[in-house]
């Protein structure tokens, strides 16, 4: 297939237009990271590194701080909105555009126009964001060259309509198990019953007050909520076995240990046989009190808002480094047949970057 | 396939036997129709119907009273455990032992030795009575010569163990749904969770005490009961739905619309959005009080129990003939790999009931 040419030179809107041609959905983006990382090669102040389909770049300027910019190569499968499209109004069109080429499109053109920052940068293009996290790229580097991601602050280029989101809320998947004896439903006192034995858990979870605590001046907002149900044998026999699977939005001042021995807590008494954690990842601290972040804040504006949703801000935070998010895509329409960004908001963003870490 | 002779001058034991190696698994009950509209053929004093594979016999002697010994000449699929094998203790094994070929060679046997008996009797042979209720035969000849079932009094020589059980209990089944908005589980407060609205539900069920009715003289048990329930879209999604799949069993003094209702109103103040009658099967009453059935009772003997689960007598029932379970097979090992039956117990059947036909 043939694919467009990546030319850095190209204001922040044309080229997102350029990397939303260039197709990379989830698994297929080889060509794409071999041609960024055929461009960030050509950038003699830079210094290039690549694991898989990673690619990571940096200045080596000796400065006080490091900053690194990081964004996703991939997209969501293309529905019949490729090639993009620019309309009268400078909006532009096609898979991609919010979530997030307009983002990767600042990364690069900051890198090609700012070799002397007043902060050493890090640049990560990373794959499969939008798959299951175990093929995420960011989590591959970050388990094989945490080095690479070395920083005192990262900012993701995700959709985040221009604004700055801080942190994200840890999530945690139990499943809670209530049991019961067979019976046929005709002598159902002979059995007993699993599906009646769940009862006290959704009384408590119908009850269930969430925190929202200020962290950084952000207002968290958690939330204890069944996402699943089931239990039932047949039509005609009393179930031995029903199965609700809770899920925890909390905020990132609790530890995954602390959030883990709260739902314990919060279902301890109501009959349930079995709690199997099946799925956990923790929180993000936003790190907005960090100096590198505030001098961030500042040259950006607006007022920072908290991620609820949990996202790679919070490898990052892993690995001792904060980070928020902060891109020109608009997160409304990421995944949709409709998605678009405002091109003017691309320009805005990458200006914003610019004085930060040129001023 | 050869197919045993039915010879019905055997002792009801040894016509279980050939009954037994006659396999006529549901839905291939051809060819034991045909065999048991032969013999019955045969007989000068009854005249015979059939519609489908099931066969319907009656003597025409213009007695006050008529009375119907009915029976489905279906087994559940065999298990490796035909042709049948009769044990030193004199204890017959193998498929439909119990349920129920031993009920149909006590008709059988008085069909062919009681001529003269002091009630008119109606015999019916039935098929596809182990699976879907709209295959059985008994039901299909209800609805198309319902006159061919028309009697006083009847029994159903299902295997009851020997002892009477009068009536059946009514089942209702209702799918109760709550509704909810869908959101992320990250912004639940953007939604609204269908599946902690099933809360009122399962604590009225964990809460219902069931009746226990004495009807007749028999005590029977009804039972209000989660078999299932299901809600979940995904594992980081709001559930906008959430259904709770009861099962109501209730005594034969409730008619079907009372018992519906009794349901509506159990539920009316716990946030159901849709109420959908799933499957209904009205109860029926024992009917002991009728002279045919005190005579009966008196000539068998025993206490009657009552009969929870829905049976045939049910469709007696409604076309107005009381009706009642009264057979040699023990229910227990019904359906079961191990079925048997105690041969002396299908001859003390037979003797019980030719008593009361012809004291």
């Amino acid at each position: 297939m043939d694919h467009p040419v990546l030319d850095l030179s190209l204001d922040a809107g044309a080229l997102t237009a350029r990397l939303v041609d260039f197709r990379s959905e989830s698994g297929d983006e080889k060509a794409l990271a071999d041609a960024i990382e055929r461009e960030l090669r050509a950038l003699a102040h830079l210094t290039v590194d690549r694991y898989g389909n990673n690619v990571v770049a940096r200045t080596n300027l000796g400065r006080a701080e490091r900053v690194v910019l990081a964004g996703h190569i991939d997209t969501v499968p293309i529905a019949d909105n490729v090639p993009s499209r620019l309309d009268e109004d400078g909006v532009l069109w096609g898979c991609g555009t919010s979530d997030m080429k307009s983002g990767v499109a600042v990364q690069l053109r900051i890198a090609a126009t700012v070799p002397e920052p007043n902060r050493d940068l890090t640049f990560v293009f990373y794959d499969n964001e939008e798959v299951a996290a175990d093929r995420n790229g960011l989590g591959h580097v970050a388990k094989a060259h945490p080095e690479w991601l070395a920083g005192d602050f990262a900012v993701l280029l995700e959709p985040s309509d221009g604004q700055v989101e801080g942190g994200c809320q840890g999530t945690l998947r139990v499943l809670l198990r209530t049991s019961g004896e067979r019976a046929h439903s005709a002598r159902a006192w002979m059995g007993s019953n699993a599906i009646h034995a769940a009862a006290p858990i959704l009384a408590r979870l119908a009850a269930y007050e969430p925190r929202r605590p200020v962290i950084d001046g952000l207002e968290y907002h958690e939330g204890l909520n069944a996402v699943r149900i089931e239990g039932g044998v047949a039509g005609n026999v009393i179930p031995d076995e029903c199965t609700v699977t809770v899920n925890f939005r909390y905020a990132p001042d609790r530890t995954g240990n602390e959030a883990l021995a709260h739902v314990r807590e919060v279902f301890a008494d109501c009959g349930v046989t079995e709690f199997v954690v099946d799925d956990h990842s923790g929180g993000a601290l936003p790190g907005l009190s960090h100096p590198a972040a505030a001098a961030f804040m500042e040259a950006v504006g607006g007022t920072p808002r908290p991620k609820f949703g949990w996202t790679d801000v919070a490898r990052f935070s892993a690995l001792g480094v904060p980070a928020v998010n902060y891109g020109p895509g608009d997160p409304i329409y990421a995944h949709k047949r409709d998605e678009h960004v405002v091109t003017e908001r691309i320009t805005h963003c990458e200006e914003r970057l610019r004085s930060w870490l040129t001023s």
